[in-house]
């Protein structure tokens, strides 16, 4: 039988939305079990939190660094630790558990500089640790199989890469209205960029996931359109990649009608594909001169690489949960067969990468929207 | 702190769909685990499968009846059972474990005839056990949101009921060929009926739980198409309400390009709604004289019943699992505190007018499709 | 070059809707132009209709049959007439064109019973008339595409249609508000039947034309939902066909929401296709076993008998007008050039058969939904 | 009875599509008749084409400049003429007609520059002479709805538009193997520009119309993914509009999968809108904390503006031809009754602030993108 692994968790307490979704989805793949916590500042916070995670309460500790300590010095200490506060902080609390030698699960974006995220990686690589970021939707399984399609060369080379993240929940401003979420996400200090940050830096990766491509130079044009806003809510930016292809990005927390628009279109010499996140189950492909075809999850054939990631049959939708899910499903795999290479989910590097693109794109827009190397 | 509830399985063993999708959606919605099993006839297959889900050796069970016997005995009995295993074999196993006490989960249809159906409704009346039949689909936020919105009396009253369920999946012959599930499913013996009771139970406890609707008659006309099967695969059914409204269901399983297509209409005097099970997340509102609306699970403003089944984000999909976890939301909410009414999930009562429907389609359609009273 | 006709149109005057429809058809597709009508009972009506649409004061006449009289005995003739009054004075008027010799055009049904049918088969077939029934729908190139697919036998037999006319318009008792269109086809004395007349006979044209499956028997169920309505607002009717295929038609004109809401779906062995009158240009084709494909007007390759019924390219959407216009120009072709097969257009024996098809379902429901050969 | 204009057309000859959309759409709407031409270069086919369109032989004229002087000499010149030529030819085209007094409507991009646009406006202002670009996609009901809605300040001020048009037609050199279309459309010195002045125009035509909005500046990549093509063949436009709101612009000929996707979405203050040419009876209208509507057209209540250029009920659509004859229902009833303000069609102002969009965009371009005044 396979061992059941053990994890702690650095943040998820009251109010928080994304603590409880990385619970859940852990849950639902099973294989790991919720042994420790610092799910707040509040140690009353944490207690109450932990206890009714069934948790000991010797395992809720009342700071990151206790718990690595306490932790790294049971035998019984935790697998990997999940982090998931505000941006600015991932960096002190991830450092502390991989100088512990404990693997680190970290919501993105990672870190708020390219220093931070060096530092984590040269951290991680000192004591060969796995380290992921969750960034959920390369998760889904029919984002998998776009990108096996476009590994098989089908299509032809990539031309054209088309992607948008479209919210609507900034279009007011909440942050003044005393919403939790919208303090902290644009709060430059706390999420240290916003919409590029919170929702371009998905794009960035979701793009980087799927074809493969690599970013050579970018020009970006930052908008706030909520008056007073501290951050930006609206972001075009558009990206040119080695061997001549180039690419649209789009983001917005200000789409009214938009709940959480994560779309993808590429464009291929002889062919295209586009998925959109609220629909995930399906990936439509298009080919000169044939019909449109829709790729259904479960009902059509699949690439292995998709197909090891898809749970129930077609026609029953798999959503966000199971996206999550599948993220865990190939860290856990790792942790439990450490070989190289290692199994598909986001690493440092991508991490690295999508803290590069946030530094990138104020660069650009600071500089009028100026085309920079990437 | 919420006390963890335990439960046992019976069934669920290799090539057994149903029972990792009740496992895996009661991990999702956390609160029980796994402590028992029965999952096979071969108790090989037992042991092996209930090691690899970390049981104890002393709790997997040769047979049903010396799982609730043995588990009866145990002051750590579990909480509550779930079967999940071929249809026919339902009624004998639910009564073991209602006889020692323990609460069940069925899966669909609940048994093979109305007369088991009344026995196992009898003996869990008379302990006043729990018992709960997992018609997934009513688990749906969205299915809420339109049961609530129909008993708000805004649209006034239901004329007209579409409902059908579409499947692809045994277009061939596959029960001569072999497959597992397609064999037991096209078995009179073990499945009781086709489509009908496959999928037509589900669109008939769909109706009912939206509507509200008390089935008056039907009359039903059942196909088989494909040649030599034993049961049917396809079939419409023409039904009655108390009140003067009708319906019209249509169930097939060889309907190609169809996954799992179940889809509801609902109209009534002043508007009207649609669901459809492949897109869950979003209820279709008209009204007269105003623009269609969609109606999004978590972007727009929903009733208490539906917001209490709903747990993340607008835009960010739940699916099949989701919905499952509903089920036992609430039923584990009524292991927990027993008080009346219990809270929204379907019980035995549903399961034996399923099992009732299925009997007097079958019974129309031997007559030539003469309406019958429900 | 090609000569263009000339033609008379009987109806269609204040207040009409079908009647410009045809105007505008003809002058899409060209080669004809209204030169002759009765645009009324009302001498004044047609009079200023006429004036306004151009004609000469000598060609507007005062009755159908003094207009059949005056024309007949002109050089130039008109070559056809059109025929856009309510159902029940379609007899009356198209014989005594017939008579005279002249070609019509009459909108569906045909007339009100199976007697004037054959009556008016009759007539046409003694002088060798072209004669066309204005079942629009089967003039869109989607629909001829669906029929070229399952005439050329890939998809195998056909096993089950689904097809539904949904319209919300008569919702509520327009009819005594004082709503023109509403009040003759609701009338028994004017319509000759409700919902099945209006809106069923283009069901069952649409299935006929499409699948080429005869019906063999029915079984109907009309229901009346608006209070003191005195015709069929919505109706079930469950089909059999020759060879042992069936069919499920539901029409209905108080589904809220619904404004044209024809739909066909043809399930067969192999494959099966779907189309939807609002989202015209568009086939859905799946075959079992590939994914599911949106065959595209204009931008997939096409049956010859699909192309030649096509007129812009893809993208560029074609509707109503367009199809109503496709009829016309099958028509038109039959008139330049007499010869057998009549090109493809619903003639007189479609339209006797759609009256067939409503005198079967109100004898079937009358008779409590007894099936009746057909 | 209202007078029937009539009209000459330069161009639209053998293999040409424009020409013969343009006639079909005057034909649908009524009230104007071809009486005159000069199809092509080749007198041959502009006989040819001439006589099987009915046209008199002395009507029908071997240059533009014979047919302005010819046409003007009659008393019974035409009302109009229609220019469907090459983009390169437009301007000596249309000026020999304006200076024969005759009202011009072109087909877009009016002329290949700014010099040259001026120049026929000042020609047509001289005479005050009627002047349509038929920027055919401002003819949709929706697209007037769209307009109305913004206009009337319920969304709140526009902040952020984007809009795309992605074909796929030049996805292949077809310029290369003979293709008509795609020769002279990828000619610079017949087109004058790719991309940008075959469907950018539309685009920035298209949001000028819908909102209003003054464009002040314009930053451009353009794109050329076919090897050896002469023109872009893909562009991106990043847009800024007097008052603050910003755009995104998209348009490409290589999208493969894309027939002719032209779609607008415009977020505002407090709700957004969006309109897809591909399905143009429907308008989706999101506001803030209320569910996404569907607006459809003839079911839905719309805008006056909205309503005069919608022809049938709701569920019938309508389509490209009818957008077309919008535009020409306009101009014909400016020709008829020259009243100031203008009926709603796009004039010369239109035409030359496209032609000015281009050069702009090839500008930016030339210069890495750099930000240029509009």
């Amino acid at each position: 039988m396979e061992k059941t692994l053990t994890y702690g968790m650095v943040g998820g307490g009251e109010g928080a939305f994304i603590g409880d979704v990385h619970r859940r989805a852990i849950a639902l793949e099973g294989g790991a079990r919720l042994v420790a916590g610092c799910f707040s500042r509040d140690p009353a916070i944490t207690r109450s939190r932990g206890l009714s995670l069934g948790l000991d309460e010797e395992r809720l500790y009342g700071t990151p660094a206790a718990m690595a300590a306490g932790e790294a010095a049971r035998k019984d200490r935790i697998d990997f630790v999940v982090v998931v506060t505000p941006n600015a902080s991932h960096h002190a609390i991830a450092a502390v558990f991989l100088d512990a030698g404990i693997p680190v699960v970290c919501d993105k974006p990672l870190v708020t500089n390219s220093r931070d995220a060096a530092d984590l990686a040269r951290r991680a690589a000192e004591k060969t640790l796995p380290f992921c970021v969750t960034y959920t939707y390369s998760g889904y399984p029919m984002v998998k199989e776009a990108r096996a399609l476009l590994r098989s060369g089908e299509l032809g080379s990539v031309r054209f890469v088309n992607a948008e993240y479209a919210q609507e929940w900034l279009t007011l401003p909440l942050e003044r209205a005393g919403n939790r979420q919208a303090s902290w996400r644009t709060d430059p200090s706390q999420a240290g960029a916003g919409s590029t940050g919170d929702i371009g830096t998905h794009v960035e990766h979701l793009v980087s996931y799927v074809t493969g491509l690599e970013m050579r130079s970018l020009s970006a044009r930052l908008d706030t359109f909520v008056e007073g806003r501290a951050v930006d809510d609206n972001a075009t930016v558009l990206v040119e990649y080695a061997g001549g292809a180039k690419g649209l990005y789009w983001f917005s927390q200000v789409a009214v009608g938009s709940a959480n628009g994560l779309k993808l279109r590429v464009f291929c010499e002889k062919g295209s594909l586009a998925w959109e996140q609220e629909n995930p189950n399906v990936l439509q492909v298009a080919r000169l001169g044939q019909p449109v075809q829709s790729l259904s999850r479960g009902r059509d054939s699949l690439s292995a690489e998709a197909l090891g990631f898809s749970r129930i049959p077609g026609g029953h939708p798999e959503g966000y949960y199971e996206a999550f899910a599948n993220i865990y499903r190939a860290f856990l795999e790792h942790l439990r067969c450490p070989a190289e290479p290692a199994p598909d989910y986001p690493g440092i590097a991508e991490g690295a990468r999508g803290v590069r693109f946030v530094e990138r794109c104020l660069e650009s827009n600071a500089g009028g929207g100026r085309r920079l190397d990437f």
